[in-house]
């Protein structure tokens, strides 16, 4: 497939603990897309949440306003034929009902970056982990906080294993398949 | 110039009160941007409130986080090398000023529409006018709500004299000549 034929029109959500690579990941896929003249939106939630959100904190009810306007965000830029990556942890089944709730289905690409949690906390790029267990921060998702594993994601890309080149490879073959079937 | 050679990096904000075409041109220009092949996303003040912005209503403190939100999506969406084009009524010279906090001014272009009310009461092309006049919205701006014309737009376009396709042609004669000037 040339990369002038590649059409892509999806929200992709990559769901997972701190420390997989959900940032790191979407910024490659942006990039890849960019590459191939596909304009797509990152809404990372380190960055949300010093900007948009950052009215909201990590309570039930703010992850759920959190990432309802992150949802309703993407539904319109869908609107305007342009995708997203979501990269939001996204912890509990709740939340991802909600976002299923309001992205139409056939745009929602569910990523689930599963790595296993010492990795994560071996790997802490911005030092969560450790803030966390110095009791610095509350409710932390995988310590004081729980994450629900999905229960439905479309792909599962073991990030302490693969590469982060292996797994833009798979995500971007799922994300071609699953445009490709819905044209 | 030719369509191809088309590079625009903006988030143009199109201020009026209600009825004065800001939805209309605001669809016709990302239309018209999409057919030179640039992606440009709508972000119209009566979608966003029937979704993302569903939890507030037109107090003072609810307006401010209305655009608030808004002009962070804009930031992050600019962010990404997309361009927006904003239709709010952003009836004060305060929530202007929230606007020009967040969104990078030289990326930002004030246009504002304007038409004299009774004109817009005239037209009032989603009824809102007559449920203001019945007491059935209040703070409605123009009527309940004050509007403060804008104090530094960038460009003033007369929707009460001009057509539909004489205010395009302007709209887009300013954003060519903002962009030209800021490569």
């Amino acid at each position: 497939m040339s990369p002038q034929s590649l059409y892509i029109h999806k929200s992709i959500w990559l769901i997972g603990l701190p420390g997989t690579g959900k940032t790191t990941l979407g910024k490659l896929l942006v990039q890849e897309l960019k590459k191939r003249g596909i304009a797509t939106i990152l809404l990372d939630g380190d960055e949300v949440r010093t900007g948009l959100n950052n009215d909201l904190g990590f309570s039930t009810s703010d992850r759920l306003e959190n990432i309802r306007r992150v949802a309703e965000i993407s539904k319109i830029i869908l609107k305007n034929g342009v995708s997203t990556v979501n990269a939001f942890i996204t912890p509990t089944e709740e939340l991802r009902t909600l976002v299923r709730s309001i992205i139409p289905p056939d745009s929602l690409i569910e990523v689930f970056l599963d790595a296993p949690l010492h990795i994560c906390e071996m790997r802490d790029p911005k030092g969560m982990y450790r803030k966390a267990r110095e009791g610095r921060i509350k409710n932390f998702t995988g310590l004081g906080s729980a994450f629900e594993p999905p229960l439905h994601p479309d792909l599962i890309i073991k990030t302490g294993e693969l590469n982060i080149e292996e797994s833009l490879e798979k995500l971007l073959l799922l994300i071609i398949e699953k445009q490709a079937r819905s044209i």
